[in-house]
């Protein structure tokens, strides 16, 4: 018998409809067997009613009365699929975050995971019920409601598997599967049968938004086996996975990942000095603006060409951080452009495989297209390039890498 | 320094508009010198909304889910006011009934306060918090949440100004208080500036709707004082308290209540015979229908006249009960009559003043309304006339009594 925790996400529980038809999944998967304890997102709408209701009462409301509000959109949905399962003579339980009891630090609509208390949760699963849990949101020491912000149900589940030693967390989703890279940019990409967290984060992190991040670390970190599924259509989906678990002879990239939400800052002709990067970075950061790639050159007469990335959003109030020390900075040119955008291949198999970068940069070439910054970590090279040739670049990796799917005939 | 219970109903706080509204109010209490207790109900028309929500998923919802979706209700309530207290600079602190703790039996939808823990509500009163508590929910011994059903949310302000020990208990309605009547009737009827539980309860269960007849009894039993006013128009309301504050020199009559609920089942010539009353009541009890007046006399021939009142929904139910043991009580014949009406007096100062009835009686006689039967209790005395009588009644008594508001110039 498997113990098997499930969670759906506001999409899958948008409707009466669709509430039983996530009863009907979850009541065949126990009947198949298995244990399952459920996690539930708010019907999808039901949180931004609930913030414009706050928002019209105060313009920033108190984070501990915000948690108090929200934590009732996934106590609805929990109440309406245990009456679904009950109705269809499925014994359920449902329980808010503060029940199970799901303990959390003290930061409002922030809150972190601190312990999971799995008594009453395992006493239901043996007495044969489904249980039907809050996700979001947990209590503090005080006893008070916390959120653990957007997104924070896929945080629950894995919690849950983490705390009830699950034999696989389940995410049920609007794709199913994670992909080689987004099909609607290369109509050949594939679903990944596995992949690794470590893999999985670096995709997450570059605009994958199948998985939040904090719950693939989460996964990671108590070896969850994490497996991604879409609600409503049968198929195995993705399975997410320590790095040994994987097959040695899989491909060396296993994705590529791409986003237009970049944008680049080039500071020209500071002197190149130690602690230049420093200097320039510094009223960034202190701006609260958050810096992705990094590359500095020594430009001609001893000056240096420093090159980053920020959001899209941020790239003027970066512009501006930078130009109110430009004196300190020797008042260098600055540029900013925002037509630019970055891939990423992804994959453990770049370990083990020397050539991948030089591969890479030869298909980009042979496209005629220019590379603008690189970055490369362990499992991972990122490039930048002009934004039009974004779906051209895409395409021509992924059949480089060999990812596309066998041509249909 | 003096601690208030308040409460405000759904319609009080049904919109943004009017949460604000009942936050300035709240503060203004406690700017004056007053430690505040707020309990509040769900926004108009959400418990209306959920239930709908509910009966969508299943015709008979699970009791103990239907409870874990109904609080969510208050609990959007106590979060909002609590945003808009603390947007005008005043701390203030939301509590569900598990939070508090307010525990309750097992009984869901019609859960019943145990006990109540005030260690929380009193250390931040002291802290110089506003508290808001959710109404109309508690939690039982295992940690499930629990309702108290429609009208709870009085009950939990009773319970809490017991708990707390308050100096008074008030309740904020759409009525500026407790009336000798319905001044929809009777223009001129007046409001009580004082009645005691007794009346009001008798006052309660004919149908003066203003306050649950739960809270009352609850409120009788541990002495709180309750006070019911107008939540948008300034006023002392009408204070309901023990007997013996009452001034001796009140009115023999405090109200007039009347009812268009009945109907009356007349049993003409069943036999005489000790037990024919149980033999009649039985089968209607059976049908769990409630009866209210019983009035039986001799007729001729030794047979038995037996006239009862059911609430006038259950008329036909219980004439079938009837009829199914007609064999049994001598096939009596049924006569069945809704066109009528119950008109009660109510008042402690009747204990020591003679000649209400006789009083009733002669007022009624002068209008020529004939009275079809007759009730009395140690403060009530009930008669049932025909419909058509039922304003021309009231009015008649209500000046008969001297209950009638001075004339205007």
């Amino acid at each position: 018998m498997a113990l098997i925790v499930q969670k759906y996400g506001g999409t899958s529980v948008g409707s009466v409809e669709r509430i039983q038809a996530v009863a009907e999944k979850v009541a065949r998967f126990q009947a198949e067997g298995n244990q399952v304890v459920v996690v539930v997102s708010a019907m999808s709408g039901e949180t931004n009613r609930l913030i414009a209701l706050a928002k019209e009462i105060a313009d920033e409301p108190s984070p501990r009365e915000m948690d108090v509000l929200l934590s009732t959109g996934e106590q609805c949905t929990i109440a309406l699929l245990c009456m679904a399962l009950e109705n269809m003579g499925v014994p359920a339980r449902s329980y808010t975050g503060g029940q199970v009891r799901i303990l959390t630090d003290h930061s409002h609509m922030k809150a972190r995971i601190e312990a999971i208390d799995d008594a009453r949760v395992r006493a239901d699963l043996d007495a044969g019920r489904i249980v039907v849990v809050a996700g979001f949101q947990g209590v503090d020491h005080d006893g008070s409601i916390t959120t653990l912000g957007r997104g924070g149900s896929d945080t629950t589940a894995v919690a849950l598997a983490a705390a009830l030693k699950a034999d696989e967390c389940q995410i049920y989703t609007d794709v199913d599967g994670v992909y080689t890279t987004d099909p609607r940019v290369v109509p050949r990409a594939q679903r990944l049968e596995k992949v690794t967290f470590e893999e999985m984060l670096e995709l997450a992190s570059l605009g994958s938004k199948v998985l939040q991040i904090r719950a693939v670390e989460f996964a990671g970190k108590y070896s969850v086996p994490l497996r991604v599924l879409h609600s409503f259509k049968d198929g195995p989906g993705t399975l997410i996975t320590v790095d040994d678990e994987v097959d040695m002879e899989q491909p060396v990239i296993s994705g590529i990942a791409f986003s237009r939400d970049e944008a680049k800052i080039i500071v020209r002709g500071a002197p190149d000095t130690p602690g230049i990067a420093y200097k320039i970075l510094g009223p960034v950061g202190a701006a609260n603006i958050e810096v992705d790639m990094i590359v500095q050159n020594v430009g001609k007469d001893g000056a240096a060409d420093f090159t980053f990335t920020v959001n899209r959003n941020d790239v003027k109030r970066a512009r501006q951080a930078l130009e109110a020390e430009s004196a300190n900075l020797g008042n260098p040119e600055l540029i900013a452009d925002d037509k630019i955008a970055k891939i990423s291949l992804v994959g453990v198999g770049m370990r083990s495989h020397a050539g991948v970068a030089s591969k890479m940069f030869g298909a980009l070439a042979e496209e005629g297209i220019n590379i603008e910054m690189i970055s490369t970590s362990e499992i991972k090279i990122s490039v930048v390039i002009a934004e039009k040739y974004l779906e051209l670049a895409v395409r021509a990796l992924h059949s480089a890498f060999g990812l596309d799917a066998p041509a249909e005939d």
